[in-house]
């Protein structure tokens, strides 16, 4: 192991859409960790449409990074030296940590994973956030009821292909809108869904009155824009909209114009809910241990597109809003070992 | 009494805003009532902005008119003559009854109203369905708490006016949003709010900003359009949004378009609830007997725009999408006898 790394800092925010320009890649010195800290090598990198957020100088519900701040973001890495009586040489860890080949982490920022449960890479996946974050969004806002219409944008995602599969479990009828033939192949055909509209080919209003013919009694929203436009017309009385993410507005550089939803909220008696994983973190233990349950017994599928080479973070981040990912991206820096 | 009498009836779906010619009165005969119904003289009509939503021919929480059919709202009468055992001549009663000098209703859907609590008037605005809609539309979704700052449109309306009052009774902070100087002095000497702003001469953004310095908690929707939109960057973490009206939307020609909410409902997990008073139907006795008891203390002022005489009914219906009237708008027909 030499003594330099590289790590990937914020060089620019991005104005609309990010580019490499808005990045650069640093070699900077590896650390010594101090006494109750851990010197991790890098594993898995996962790469999140919410960073984009992060990249604006806007108050949020996470601060904003701060301009030549290592990106961080959720990561699996291995201990290479401890100072911490909780961790051994070995220990295959989870953390928010920095997009780089070798991280610094206090003890108490940093948890170790059960590999027995599911391979290292779920824990940012399935078992991870973007699990919690479709389990408690469909499960405590969207609360699906046996025979109800669930919608899932962004359906072949890393939190779309769970939300859909999950209303699948509590006895929905579950379509999903996702943008090419190969992922509504995919969710229909490999998750199980029951219906998929592909936005790319298909006037979504049409056919979702076509695959909708009772209505929409929960939408679960991860695009925003034009798609969930027209899902308000079709909400059945009392419907729920967890609203998770806005991927289609996040690069926007003006206001993100379209109807107001106000009368179709009244109209129908829905509730939207705007949230985020965070809020829900005092309960994690409970949705990790159902997840894994439903993974067990092979009710619950999960897909990864996994993207290898440190020097690859950068693309795999700014394909998430091309839509290239099927599932959950993730960059594989090195091998566990 | 002669056997004839005054309707009001819909003579064309109005497009836009609506006049006159959408409407037409008519001549009627007096029926006679049979068994288990009663005969009732016309005291108070009540005229609401939500009438105009079923003047359209959509799906809605309640049906569309039909064309030619007596429009019908809220109504005081007095009994003429029962074929009931459950009502007397002279009673005062209060249901959903036509545009109309005299109306036949089943006994199973008037009731009798209490005069000893309240004037007559008062159970067609605070003590009855829009007093409903702001006690429920606050408390069960807005769920004020003490210190809170809690914004409130169309806050010299019959709705917003009660709102704001609970939530000082609650112990919030409370703005209210208004269209003139008078209904903006109304709100604070009258009626208690902290703070008030006139949205024709202020912007309201900037008005928002400079009386809102802790940022919105809760936001009670009676308007939507530009109003509302200046809301959403002030929201705090876990606001709530009753969406109880959008009287800027009601005469819409064409889509009502701006900017989309998702972003800071994510933002900020905060919460937007569409609803009608009808959903809490179960819990009116206890809304009733609550808002009783916050008159008879002296909390709850209530305000009458009184419209006299049976031929004015259209126009002060057609007054309420001017923002003519402060509090709840009323025709008075006849005097109780």
């Amino acid at each position: 192991m030499c003594n330099m790394q590289k790590q990937i800092r914020l060089k620019n925010r991005p104005l609309g859409t990010p580019t490499h320009e808005d990045f650069q890649i640093v070699e900077a010195p590896i650390e010594k960790p101090s006494k109750g800290e851990i010197l991790i090598r890098t594993v898995y990198i996962s790469v999140d449409p919410y960073l984009r957020g992060r990249m604006n100088d806007v108050k949020s519900y996470i601060p904003p990074f701060g301009l030549n701040e290592v990106i961080s973001s959720g990561v699996i890495g291995q201990v290479v030296e401890s100072q911490s009586a909780l961790f051994a040489k070995g220990d295959v860890v989870l953390g928010i940590l920095g997009w780089q080949e070798y991280s610094i982490a206090k003890e108490t920022s940093i948890r170790k994973i059960d590999q027995n449960l599911a391979p290292a890479s779920a824990f940012l996946s399935v078992l991870g956030m973007t699990g919690l974050t479709a389990y408690f969004g469909l499960l405590d806002i969207g609360k699906p009821k046996e025979g109800e219409t669930v919608v899932v944008s962004g359906a072949a995602g890393a939190v779309g292909s769970i939300v859909g599969q999950i209303a699948k479990i509590k006895g929905a009828r579950v379509v999903g809108i996702a943008g090419s033939d190969e992922k509504v192949k995919f969710i229909i055909d490999e998750l199980g869904f029951d219906a998929a509209i592909n936005y790319n080919t298909q006037d979504v209003g049409t056919a979702l009155q076509e695959t909708c013919p009772n209505g929409i009694d929960v939408y679960f929203e991860n695009v925003g824009g034009q798609i969930s436009d027209s899902i308000f017309p079709l909400l059945n009385n009392f419907a729920r909209i967890p609203v998770c993410g806005a991927i289609s507005s996040y690069n926007n550089e003006k206001a993100d114009i379209g109807p107001r939803v106000q009368a179709y909220l009244i109209k129908t008696s829905s509730l939207m809910q705007g949230f985020t994983v965070g809020n829900y973190s005092s309960r994690f233990g409970e949705g990790a241990k159902e997840l894994g349950s439903w993974l067990k017994e092979g009710k619950l599928k999960y897909e990864e597109t996994l993207t290898e080479g440190f020097d690859h973070t950068i693309d795999a981040f700014l394909d998430l809003f091309k839509g290239a990912n099927l599932g959950k991206s993730l960059i594989k820096v090195a091998e566990i070992e």
